[in-house]
């Protein structure tokens, strides 16, 4: 089945703090700001095209809002939802322009209590990558250096019935998966691109949670870089520089000013949909998590927001 | 359009002398051999999942057999034949075996001169990436590291017609072009798939030639480590290391001893089809093909197998 | 002062098993083995002139035997004797050929219950770098691709007497220090070259203890580079990749199979003896120490041999 | 003999319009400027301890006046004198504060044509690496992240001349020289640190003539990045980025607005006095000089200032 997703497009954060929250996204993670109105902080990476891929929203809670992926065409939004309803899944519709520059979504209420939207309309920054005789970049990137927003990992119970929306209706395929001694699926790592994962999924008592919002970074030089400047600027390094098993990204976890977990992500196989997929049994969990120590860090499973 | 293809499968290059050939696509490349049997040599790199993905034919003459594409199911193999019909393009069936573990393939006999391949089918490798609690990689990479096959660019007349079977049949997009002051195409940049460019189309008034055919290495460091083991091992270099403004990526070019170009390929920027066309004017092509020296090699252009 | 030391020569550590730390020492950090006699294996790293930098030593405990440095000529090393009388440091000479290819060597027995070997004379070996038109390497650097032996970091009570004999008598510097909050020393970082520093000195109410002995290598590529080869061979990974605010070098922590620890280092300053000393107080050590974490690990600072 | 020689100094380039050439060394490069007066301005990197490094005398002509090293004591410098008397050269002194924070100079009239200043005194920046619980820097390295000043190579016709001074007097060693067929010296790589040249002398029929003048970075990844900022700001590549066989740097070449040839360089093995000479023969001369390309570039090896 041929995914009709073109890519994860945006995610939509919420955070105790705008100013600081913008201190860190903007000026640390070194995002550009495309605007700020009615309580959000429009953001985008600096090779993206669309007008914008991060929403921060002040609210009095933490956690992630949205998580939103754009479609080949309005066409492939309508036809999700026989599938949807043959399913018994809840959704319902956002009105175009409720984001500026983005057209109507198909919102989904994900098993796992989680808001999915599918959209295929949204404006092309002005400030996205030249397009004519073009440079490498516009202006060299800044703090991070992020390339891209990358994937969300998500908690919550449901996980299977989740992932079998997006496999089932929209052609996302599992790269990777994690078992429980009784061969139940802990963990899924899901691909809708050439990339290991768009979406994971990680199995806990809990609705609607986010275990980090990720970030693309160029290379493990970057990933480097990345780490001097956060701890030059006293941002907390979760855990970091480490290299995943799963995936095989290289990576650095940390959080935002409202304890949202954000990663700086590069390397990371390149995959196709027909791979087969990876399986880890629990007991290797720790390496898969981490390659390089080889144990599940507690603090790092517990923590989400 | 939803392109059928999953990946750039294989490429068949021909070779004077296969004994020298392997020890440069083995030895110094780092691929790993297959099998050998009628005249040719299988190799695939060891980030891939199929059998094989270079083939090298020992040959009276250098060049390029075939440029083959793995679609998602036999049936998409098939849908392209009313296609090509309608446009009058000629093709054939290669039968199952005639390459050892690759099911019936299609051959397209492209305008530009060019033997391109569809299939659905090549067994997978009993030597790819491991898939049960994974390591990165069953052994250390070697050699130039390369991690797969990524692309070739090809030369020949009629461009803009293999281009069209490619984007109006399979749904390929051009990521780049570059035009010439009368605003024709004289090199075409093709994605099916995240990849800056799986094919490029050089226009020349020749038939079926290559121009070069390249490898995926893991980033500028391993760029650095290829050069370092080409000058080492008295592999001459065609020019780079250095970085192109097309695609972005980095790159050194250098020849297999039979004088087929070779290329290490790194970065690169992800595309998706809706990405607008970058497009390059002839006056500024010098620092698309090398962003680094800005100019047009005449050597770089008129060579090739 | 001018310092007489050409440069930190040598190290002979204590291992349990001289078969298994071949494996370790050759075959996963990739140094050359020189030769086996005596139940000591010699080794040195591809970029080392002299004929050995690594000895080990088959013996009951672990820890370490010798730290050895080569001085400008053997006048620099008598010369040593009257300031060691005057200072009531004990010393012997180890007669030429105790190792093979070295030179008579003066020992000293270090208020911290080390023990220095102070020489003029080393064989060169015949499989150093290249001298007439000489390539990168004979042959492509291989395990942790170590360049060279780099220093140890040595465990005892009289830090600051062993300190003084190397300041003032050899003309060290001192290029960072640790304070308690009485403004007492507990860790020293010497330097008699360019680099941040050639052994170091921590305080504990111990003798004779060796924290770490280090090993040279290119770059944060190659740290990476080092992990994956540690963890994908099995190596337990004691802390890293991370980077220490002291020196600023780049690291990985792991222990030999007798439980030796072993850094790989990169980066790092280049320090001149006029270059002010660098000072950490107490609540700043975690940094110093771990510049990414930020906190003292008590496994590290407790574990030696 | 040891080296009373500190290190490499400072470097003074006559510029033919001031304010061009600090948008080059402070804006493009990333050197901090310290102050402008007298026609003269005042640079350094973030790395480095004195006050400046570079200094850029606005002029009609350009080229190099003054290269300048600091020596451990103004004895060192006073005991210069007998020396050159013995030989015959040229020399006078430079009173303290004709350069802002600098002590009396002992200048020498090189047999090359080169001014070489020879001092004690500079005062401290107040803005050189952090002392107190340092960060890794103040603030994160700018444009090309220039670490330090490094090295010049001169042109001249007496280089045999030059180097006895150095080596005779000061305690330099050869490093690498490159030679005729004759066994005539015609390069010269010269150390006083353990770097592998802190100045080299080509022989040319001409006097006093600057090569190019060098700048380190920190590794091959941030030799791409400078490439990559060169190439987006216009600054035209002479050659690069490649490797040097001699010294083993990696290095990009490149002008200053005037016309002065600049370098960035990276690698480089480490240098001690003990090790013995690599010696290149002019047939190898090439693949001294660009060891990817592995020949001698016309334009690099006759254009200089």
């Amino acid at each position: 089945m041929l995914t009709t997703v073109l890519r994860l497009g945006f995610v939509q954060l919420r955070v105790l703090d705008l100013s600081a929250a913008l201190v860190h996204y903007r000026d640390h993670m070194g995002l550009d700001l495309v605007n700020v109105e009615g309580g959000r902080a429009y953001l985008k990476a600096y090779d993206e095209f669309d007008r914008h891929s991060v929403v921060l929203r002040e609210a009095d809670t933490v956690g992630i809002d949205i998580m939103a992926f754009k479609l080949v065409s309005d066409q492939a939004v309508r036809d999700m939802i026989p599938e949807l309803e043959k399913r018994g899944v809840t959704f319902e519709f956002i009105e175009k322009g409720e984001q500026p520059g983005v057209g109507e979504r198909l919102r989904v209420h994900m098993p796992t209590g989680h808001q999915f939207d599918f959209y295929s309309e949204m404006a092309l920054s002005d400030d996205g990558p030249m397009v004519k005789n073009p440079e490498l970049w516009r202006n060299e990137p800044k703090g991070m250096r992020i390339v891209r927003y990358d994937h969300c990992a998500l908690l919550g119970d449901e996980i299977d019935a989740s992932a079998e929306i997006l496999i089932g209706i929209l052609g996302f395929s599992i790269a990777e998966r994690v078992l429980d001694p009784e061969g139940n699926n802990i963990a899924l790592f899901l691909s809708c691109s050439n990339k290991a994962h768009d979406v994971a999924f990680l199995k806990a008592p809990v609705k609607g949670k986010l275990h980090h919002a990720s970030f693309l970074v160029e290379s493990w030089s970057d990933i480097g870089h990345a780490a001097n400047l956060m701890a030059r600027r006293d941002i907390k390094i979760d855990i970091g520089p480490t290299r995943h098993g799963i995936t095989r990204g290289q990576t650095i976890y940390f959080f935002d000013p409202s304890g949202n977990r954000n990663e700086t992500f590069a390397g990371g196989y390149h995959f196709y949909p027909d791979n087969p997929t990876r399986v880890w049994t629990i007991d290797n969990f720790g390496k898969g998590l981490f390659y390089y120590e080889q144990e599940v860090v507690e603090s790092f499973v517990g923590v989400y927001t």
